[in-house]
């Protein structure tokens, strides 16, 4: 991984960004919040705990925490309405400036593309920019799962993403900026890392990154400079 | 297989019936008619044919027929308002006898939930009677494949779905009807099969069902010996 400068002088160089969705883009974790609202909030948020602390699997916790949510459509499209997406102080002007001087924007998330496109929306962030798991429906809506073939389904998902947005695009200079293990796991094959600590501080990460933010200002000071 | 006379006593004396549904209980095959409706009607009903015939696996053909079809939730809804349940003449009839007997009827079918639900809305079959493959979708409508979980989705779904209503409920003369392979497959555990050739005549079901119906009518009279 790069050194803090490296990571500076990359991010300032970026071609394309890659940032976490759940405690980094947004202040809250989807998965957590639906839950709540399908009221199993305490038993799924511990579940994600261990997920973010990477003990277990992802596609295990993600599994188990879906079992015990089970979301029909009905479930999703009530959360959406009633729970628009909480941008983390910052997000908004840092896409927009990312954007205007020509860096491409991806969302990453092990989160739901049906609540991520919300956020993606709110950004201005075409949606084949999102990599996103996918929830199964059948047909009278009832939870069928979900798309298991999904990178981001996966521990080891995001790495995967972030080479595929390399390989195909060719970019130089991707940074992954998040709040987890799992985003900075992407780094490599992502150029730099940044940590974000600005809902959450997760030890492990702010221990480990070359460069850990505490908010989006210092991310778009840094470009500005 | 029971012999000929041995079938007849069974169904006086059913306590339960399942029915196939397509080109049984309905006069066409329900995928190839989505098929059909979603423009891919001659490649997927080669493979329909295939299936019928007990040449390739169920669950492959199902597969790869869907692969064909893809069809969004959007789909579905427009074919079933399109294209109501196409009656084989002499069912109405035939359910409408069995049940005012207290004879169980059940459909069991490679056919989807979604479309069969219309057949036993029309009959009078409670929805719990249905068994039959369930397609799955995507939050924005998208084709997401099917629950392979169920017993119906495989080579042998038939038998495993018979064999637990016999265990389930007790049933001790429970007939079969259909005009397929995997039909006559059923039988046993079921105690006896009729094969029904008033919409399709399979070679092979002709040939071993040891009792052969082309009409509904007859199997009404036999009831009403």
């Amino acid at each position: 991984m790069a050194t803090f400068d490296e990571t500076k002088a990359i991010w300032k160089a970026a071609d394309a960004v890659c940032f976490d969705v759940d405690s980094t883009v947004v202040t809250d974790e989807g998965i957590d919040e639906l839950a709540k609202f399908c009221g199993v909030g305490e038993k799924v948020a511990e579940l994600t705990r261990n997920a973010m602390n990477g003990t277990v699997t992802f596609r295990d916790t993600l599994k188990a925490r879906l079992g015990i949510i089970k979301p029909s459509k009905q479930h999703l499209m009530d959360f959406i309405e009633a729970h628009p997406p909480s941008l983390t102080n910052g997000i908004r002007e840092l896409v927009k400036t990312l954007q205007s001087r020509g860096t491409k924007v991806y969302l990453v998330t092990g989160g739901f593309l049906s609540i991520v496109s919300e956020v993606a929306k709110e950004l201005g962030i075409p949606t084949e920019n999102i990599f996103a798991n996918k929830l199964k429906f059948y047909f009278n809506g009832d939870f069928a799962g979900f798309d298991e073939d999904q990178p981001t389904s996966a521990s080891g998902g995001k790495p995967k993403v972030v080479q595929m947005l390399k390989k195909k695009y060719g970019y130089k200079n991707l940074v992954m900026v998040g709040d987890g293990s799992t985003d900075m796991e992407a780094c490599p094959p992502a150029d730099a890392f940044i940590g974000f600590g600005g809902n959450q501080v997760r030890p492990k990460v702010q221990e480990n990154a070359k460069w850990f933010a505490t908010n989006f200002q210092e991310l778009i000071s840094v470009l500005k400079e």
